[in-house]
């Protein structure tokens, strides 16, 4: 049980789990911090939160946890002015979609990693944003990766993977390196794939036609390009290098596949096709 | 009004086209062609079509409309076969994903591309194929672009518009070079984009692992990966020229981006991910 949760960035992530975390009973008080009264005020309306304050050392006086939900480039600023205000026993964790730059955020901002800080990332999320968007089923059977190290304290850990267990998630456990190359290739290279996609069609001639006579399968894999443009920004700047050499990668495979539809090797094209189904089909069923 | 419809290839959209003729009581009767006898027994069971014949000069006999709907590679093929069996009065389309390579088979099989030949394109379908796909409502308000030029008979093309808007279907016309460049910027690139994509990281090291831990936006941005192979690289192979091109400026932006997140240049991936969610949401909004 959490007696008094902080949440900062209410927003998609933070507002789920706190509507996942008040449906199931698992804690008694939910403040939220941030820097838009407007936007937090609609939380406390919508019952999402019960009260918030735009002054962050006041927003975390007397929680036992708080979690940081806000983009990945605000984290630095969000653990500097927290630093002095945490109470002794509270456990900080964070949401951000890469983990390194959050470790080394949490160095520069503390002096070190404090034992008390479990590194988090909830593997779930729609292309929406906003406290309005979020659902309190958001995490159930979702995966969240937690990436502590040798240092981070064993009951920081546990109370960090109850409070995601009572959201409804499956939390797992991943070396930081290994969470942010897993993540580069099946979030962040297809978000990157999605927003090129539609700015490159975008500025192709005609917007307007081509759009209309795109069908479902477009509507599908363009999805995720609706996705918050700070949040992803800040992601590829966090998790470049894994981006980096993913995309790299990917456009030495697109080269390769152009090069066989200019030798009209059909043979070759199918066997990546087929390999591509096979693939996607054996995940889908899962 | 059809009297004999005869379908050559009655897959998910010979399939759709059939169950939804039948169900506007647009046709008497619906005669399937095609090559795999179960498989289009399997369409009579499913009351998609009242017989079949695997001998497409056969399949022919009587019919007013032909539907050719098979992989782009068969089209100049069936045409050959059927070429000395279609009636006078019978008007011949097609459903492939693209013109041009459409046209040039029915020059090469019937000597040169006949009046009462109007090439067609239903912009819909699933990531699904086959007749246990098909659907009545599939093209219900869906876009289906014809390609006649001024040798084609005006009365032919009137009665594939009248058959496909008793589908449910909006009918437009269009220039056969710009239906291509426009289907390989919303359809068939991104089709491309989804293979290389799933292929590309079924070849990393832990595939399970990697699928395991992918979000739903990797699930609607792959789901075009499931597509029929041998429809996608009879595609490339069709529309090969328009492909390339689009290829290679997606390699442009895309290295451009690589580039922005190599420099750190928040600004420019911030304005590139604003101007796709700008145009994403004004697609999809309409």
């Amino acid at each position: 049980m959490i007696d008094r949760l902080c949440i900062i960035g209410v927003g998609l992530i933070g507002g789920s789990l706190a509507r996942a975390l008040r449906a199931a009973g698992y804690c008694r008080e939910v403040v939220g911090g941030g820097r838009d009264p407007v936007h937090l005020q609609q939380a406390v309306d919508l019952g999402v939160i019960d009260r918030f304050d735009t002054d962050l050392a006041a927003a975390v006086a007397g929680a036992d946890m708080v979690l940081v939900a806000v983009p990945l480039g605000a984290t630095q600023t969000v653990f500097s002015q927290i630093r002095d205000h945490l109470e002794d026993n509270a456990v900080l964790t964070d949401a951000g979609s890469a983990k390194g730059s959050v470790i080394d955020a949490a160095q520069r901002a503390f002096g070190s990693v404090p034992a008390w800080f479990v590194p988090g990332h909830p593997i779930a999320g729609t292309e929406n944003s906003g406290v309005a968007a979020s659902l309190p089923d958001l995490y159930q059977n979702r995966r969240v990766i937690l990436t502590p190290d040798e240092h981070t304290a064993p009951d920081a850990v546990e109370r960090v993977r109850a409070m995601w267990e009572a959201a409804g998630a499956v939390v797992t456990e991943m070396d930081v390196i290994h969470h942010d190359a897993v993540l580069a290739a099946t979030s962040h290279l297809p978000h990157v794939l999605a927003f090129t996609l539609v700015d490159s069609l975008a500025r192709l001639g005609d917007r307007e036609e081509l759009f209309e006579y795109a069908a479902g399968g477009f509507r599908d894999f363009t999805r995720i390009a609706s996705s918050d443009p700070v949040m992803w920004r800040d992601i590829c700047l966090a998790n470049g290098d894994a981006i980096q050499l993913l995309i790299d990668r990917f456009i030495e495979d697109l080269q390769s596949l152009s090069h066989s539809v200019h030798e009209h090797d059909g043979q070759r094209l199918l066997e990546i096709f087929e390999s591509a189904k096979q693939a996607r089909d054996d995940y889908a069923g899962e």
